[in-house]
């Protein structure tokens, strides 16, 4: 598909498109650029035959495909390096997870001989590092592409994605902020903020909790475990999406509490049966595993 | 250990209680009082010893072990039948998830002849009904026993749960209902409470968002997929504590929204990462699995 592919930022992320862009042969060379010595040497050990760049310079100007995996506050470093190094015939792409904001950054930023068409791979963990990347990560996930009017290079990526195993879905940036600011980062943020609450209140009432936190607890310190400066990021970028989801989040958790301050046995029931049939929907849809307590077993 | 058990509602706890102790051989014979068709075909499946009674008489005259497994909402129904006809050799437990309420309704309506030593084994799934049941559900898992003045039938309470796998430690009510209201009332409330704000979010905005609820929102699905009758009445019965939790949820929530607003770098850092160490917490305490991303693995 591809001479020479470059992964800038070589993380969980990162490391996965490598991973599998080498096992499906997906380029010639494989280059990355990575400056974490920690990470460069798990990355080492996937494979000899990759190539590690400490700079960014002329060795960059043969490369046809570039795949942005950095946090995406490191976005506007990187760019004035591919304005200089990279030739009209590349393609680049990023994973950021929000996407008003990188557009606006490209249009400011990027020069206009170059084509940078978006991606979002809904894929991840609360694990970060290349030591937890996966050639597998991507297989019958959800990849995320955005529209381009530079159709032969859209197709190109769309192609490497399904390439990799990813199911490809394209999406209008505007819309994309809305969804996952209710799918992903609402989601994010209600964890860490009842992580928060519960070491607040182990403080206040000075007892020990987290002994006795598989009674529902441990599933959000999952999510709250997740990378600081990537949700950092995404807090920041989708600001106005996020608030409205917070905002319409405590309204309704408000009325919860009304219903259960008044014993409303009704209303409350009734919230309680509806929830039940989203994780009916999830599972039809295969978003996730089929068995019950997600089949962790610990015995 | 026992002559007679007797299990009250044989749903998913009381199923696997009953799967633990014929497994572990705890009593001579095994009685169960269920009341849904459906569930007794399920529990015929399980043993052929298993006696099933469709009404509480005088045949339960003999029995030394009840267990109530119903909803907690049926225990009031229930007690009459324990004082008419059981002896005071008698020991009778609960496992339902709140206790001030459960302790005032027993000081109330038992006999005072009877010895009702309250427990709650931590251990439970989103789905509910025999079928789920398992003879393993408890082992490695905390049950709390709750001090009562007949030392004899708490050492035989203790016994019993530590025979079929858990692992046991004391508790007064109070302290009980304040630490639950955290690990797991308040974690499901806002479960619940996150879907419906999906669900609205998808009225108004008229997306279809289940599809891409793999970045997060498909872990609070499963929690919201738990028992309604259940949670009604957990969510009622604890009440006090679980309105003081929404409190003090809401006013961290409120707090982090105005850091995103003020893009306050330092203070939302210094909160992810606080929160990341909870998980590492509940790790070591081994209180969950220690695989990323549950072990979930869909591929």
């Amino acid at each position: 598909m591809f001479k020479n592919i470059l992964i800038i930022g070589c993380g969980l992320i990162g490391s996965s498109i490598l991973r599998a862009s080498i096992n499906k042969k997906i380029s010639k060379n494989f280059f990355v650029f990575e400056k974490s010595e920690k990470n460069i040497r798990e990355i080492k050990k996937i494979n000899k035959k990759i190539i590690i760049l400490n700079k960014l310079n002329n060795k960059i100007s043969n490369i046809d495909f570039v795949i942005l995996a950095t946090p995406m506050s490191q976005y506007e470093r990187v760019i004035p390096y591919l304005n200089k190094y990279l030739s009209k015939k590349s393609l680049i792409t990023d994973v950021g997870s929000t996407k008003e904001n990188i557009k606006k950054l490209k249009n400011k930023s990027l020069t206009k001989s170059l084509d940078w068409i978006m991606s979002h791979p809904i894929s991840g963990s609360e694990v970060s590092g290349p030591k937890y990347g996966s050639k597998s990560l991507f297989i019958n996930k959800w990849c995320i592409v955005f529209s381009d009017k530079n159709k032969v290079k859209q197709k190109k990526l769309i192609n490497f994605w399904k390439k990799i195993g990813s199911k490809v879905i394209i999406m209008d940036e505007k819309v994309h902020d809305k969804i996952f600011s209710i799918t992903s980062h609402l989601p994010h943020l209600i964890a860490y903020n009842l992580i928060k609450t519960a070491q607040d209140f182990q403080k206040i009432q000075k007892k020990d909790i987290i002994k006795f936190s598989a009674g529902g607890l441990r599933d959000f310190s999952r999510i709250a475990a997740s990378n600081e400066i990537m949700w950092r990021d995404i807090f920041f970028s989708n600001k106005k999406n996020v608030v409205s989801a917070i905002n319409l989040f405590i309204k309704n958790l408000k009325s919860f509490k009304k219903n259960i301050e008044n014993l409303d046995d009704n209303t409350l029931r009734k919230k309680l049966v509806n929830s039940k049939k989203v994780r009916q929907q999830i599972l039809n849809l295969k978003q996730d595993i089929a068995k019950p307590d997600f089949g962790r077993d610990q015995n």
